[in-house]
């Protein structure tokens, strides 16, 4: 057994048993060793990019990591953008970067760069591994990091040395032990708050699945408290069945009006929300009042459940009954991001992830979704987009028996566009619908926002992605996805039915 | 005046008049201050990895630096793997990172990373701008420090409310002294070696142009010292009319072999050649024999002819004639890896520019090129796959007048293939040629190096391409550039013929 067969084995033992993949030279041993240990299933992504999103996708539906197998610092930096989401969702997610032969660091060759220094950045946990006896101890603490509580990206360097030499099965000591994550003074201050004040809102945020709902709307029902999402959480269980709560508003004046009045905001699994971005305009990062009072359950990267059932109990809360919307019907009219979201709701089936990346086109299905059959939807926690197709990938690889939709933003989907080659090879059963604006909006609204409202023909081209138009169905074609145009509310719910009916992806391109 | 327009005005100053950009809300108003300061031509790309190389092929063509603009962290992360090349070639280059607005970075907003810990490993200088009034002088030392020598990456990050503050034209100061880098001392030292014995060698690295092969060739003809090129030179001149040399071989080994017996080895603009991997079979980094002497006429970062010159001097050298090959012609027989590098050195113009990713498909051009009529080639010097397409790109904008070939692998085309529609846009003169061998072929190779002589299902499915087959023709019509497949000889004489006699890019998928 070699120290890539020891790593392997360690991780399998473990139940971490998906590597997305994009290995070069000083990942040879690891990759052989995928051959030699049983349990382990590689999956090949054109650039890292897509190997990093896809195991943010997987994580977030299993609450397992998986591995991403990436080559030195280069290779690496390609999926920093999507282990930066990543580390915002705090899904787990073990990272195994070759690195050069210890011995041939020294000698600086070409592909030699500082990989701590680009990894530390989205990473809890870094570790080079030091020999090919450590490799299996280090798989192992890197797992525990990665799984948490807080769960998050964790980061281990072999170097070919350390894959290449000879180990022994029995290096692996046991996971370390991990601490609960409730704060039990927290959890009584709030109960006090809820009973004896008003002013008192709950936030919910991270993996936000039916046990945070119910509970949160038990304490609602009961306390009167009103209970905000974040805006991007990393999964959100939502539809018939489910209770429902407002989004935190994405643009920061909005937000600050829709929370003024709260005097303690008690957060699950979260922190207090701060502006996406500082403003000019506006002159403050802080979303909340002045002196508004912050409670934490539990931290971000723990599930905010644990808190809240703990509140629950201490506010000794009945059962409280949802009030479902009426279901989405496919609209009339002309397709444009309204309809588009509709068309989607309407027709989406039960138990669906949805990987939502549509970004300003999202709106019709924001309002939608609530009312669809239930589902999970994740969304770009850490802004860096080309985060859609990727976290599809991932989730189609978690949940083969699950319809995976990703609604993608036409601007965002190019960065990572290379996914939909991994969704062919591996007849991923994921329904593509690009929102194709043809134009980065959101930086066409936030020219405005900075008081240029007539831009000049340089800030028009470089927000503009209409010249030349790009081609979505070529592009799914050169790539191996089928795929269709859509410039009418019917020709995309064709589509849609044929993606959804379809074992394997299918891409239709909505000009709206 | 605001920040950002005092930036680009200090930019185009200097004579640094094109901006690569992929930018972000943070960067709007250096998006705006493109309309407001006049010469700075903003040239978009639909992914960071894109800009970055394209402003590397723009500094090799040029000599000068380009801007880049990127968005926060995760934006220049995307980047980071073209300028780890940027970095090896010694390309000027100036990234400009917008960043938050100072007072918002405490609130660790989502998008919010340590751009210093991602900057530090690619960047020979890294700057903070600290207000408005900064951004002038900052942007003074960032060119300068590009420019160097030793020239290199250098990167400015500019929080947002330095470019929307005020700031005045006056802030500016002098660009700061450039030390000559000329060793005097290793001049002497390498004449009285060339003089007095044998086993000197010469090694040209970095920017390899007819100044350096001229000034190597009457050193070579006068003393019989033998003269090598580096593997990975940034830019090499080369063709009929120009001194021809041995580059050293890729594989350790070899380049061993090549490399024994020269006891004394003197560096024009680059270092002592290492090996690009550590083996396991070699155990050595190593590539000249032990005790091998090195002289370092100029530091990697310097043109090379400027110590070679001072040698020519000090040696009294005369004049050197040199002999041509016969001019290659277009082959018979069928379409492969060595036919095909043979119809593009057969059919290549006068003056052309060939970005040169090909990997294991570029023998045949390599040993084709040396007898084409005179151009100039730009190789992988940092081994960061996906480097081709973007730094074609950048030698188009930095070149119109001139033919830009990229030879360009498929599995490597596939981490930047976005580079295309860049291409399209701005109506570049570039003709790809795909060689699409439909494999990782280079890892095959390595796989089998490390002994795994029969590969298992997981290591094949990993290096391999083939299921489903990349189409590359549907990828260039979904990014807007007219393209065909060659399957013979015949066929790719007439894309490369159809793509040389097109003002604009045009692609070949050779199957080979």
């Amino acid at each position: 057994m070699n120290g890539a067969e020891l790593l392997l084995q360690t991780a399998v033992e473990q139940g971490v048993d998906v590597c997305f993949a994009n290995p070069g030279t000083t990942e040879m041993e690891l990759v052989g060793a995928l051959d030699q240990v049983p349990g382990m299933r590689g999956v090949l992504g054109l650039f890292e990019g897509v190997v990093t999103g896809a195991a943010d996708g997987y994580g977030r539906v299993t609450g397992r990591p998986a591995l991403t197998l990436l080559h030195l610092g280069p290779g690496f930096a390609n999926g920093i953008a999507n282990l930066h989401n990543a580390r915002r969702a705090h899904t787990p997610v073990v990272n195994l970067i070759g690195d050069h032969a210890s011995w041939h660091l020294s000698a600086d060759a070409p592909l030699t760069s500082d990989i701590e220094s680009l990894a530390s950045p989205v990473s809890l946990h870094v570790e080079r591994v030091t020999g090919p006896g450590h490799t299996g101890s280090a798989m192992l603490e890197a797992i525990a990091a990665a799984i948490g509580p807080p769960s998050g990206v964790a980061t281990l360097i072999v170097p070919q040395d350390a894959a290449w030499g000879a180990a022994d099965l029995h290096d692996v000591g046991l996971p370390p032990e991990v601490e609960p994550p409730v704060d039990g003074d927290a959890v009584g201050a709030a109960a006090t708050k809820l009973r004896s004040g008003d002013g008192v809102a709950i936030l919910l945020g991270g993996v936000v699945r039916r046990a945070e709902l119910e509970a949160a709307h038990r304490i609602a029902e009961d306390t009167g408290a009103k209970v905000w999402v974040d805006t991007f959480p990393a999964v959100l269980e939502q539809g018939r069945g489910l209770p429902r709560f407002d989004a935190i508003p994405y643009f920061p004046e909005q937000a600050i009006d829709a929370l003024a009045g709260i005097r303690t905001l008690v957060c699950a699994g979260t922190r207090a929300p701060v502006a996406f971005f500082g403003y000019q305009s506006l002159g403050r990062s802080d979303l909340l009042d002045k002196g508004c009072d912050v409670l934490e359950l539990c931290p971000p990267g723990s599930r905010g459940h644990l808190g809240l059932d703990a509140l629950v109990d201490a506010l000794e809360c009945p059962a409280a009954k949802v009030t479902d919307l009426d279901a989405p019907e496919v609209p009339g009219g002309n397709l444009d991001m309204i309809t588009m979201g509709q068309v989607v709701g309407a027709l989406q089936p039960e138990g669906a992830i949805v990987v939502n990346e549509a970004a300003t086109s999202g709106l019709g299905w924001a309002i939608t979704a609530g009312s669809a059959p239930p589902h999970e939807s994740f969304s770009l926690t850490g802004g860096a987009i080309g985060q859609g197709l990727p976290c599809a990938v991932g989730a189609a690889v978690a949940a083969p028996d699950r319809k995976v939709i990703a609604l993608q933003a036409d601007g965002s989907g190019l960065y990572t566009v290379q996914s939909l080659w991994t969704m062919a090879r591996e007849g991923l059963d994921v329904t593509v619908v690009v929102c194709a604006n043809r134009a980065y909006r959101i930086l066409q609204m936030e020219l405005h926002r900075t008081g240029n409202d007539d831009p000049g023909p340089q800030a028009r081209a470089l927000t503009d992605l209409g010249s030349p138009a790009l081609d979505w169905v070529s592009l799914a074609k050169g790539f191996g996805v089928e795929a269709m145009q859509a410039t009418t509310i019917e020709e995309l719910r064709a589509g849609l039915e044929r993606g959804l009916a379809t074992e394997g992806p299918f891409l239709v391109e909505a000009l709206i």
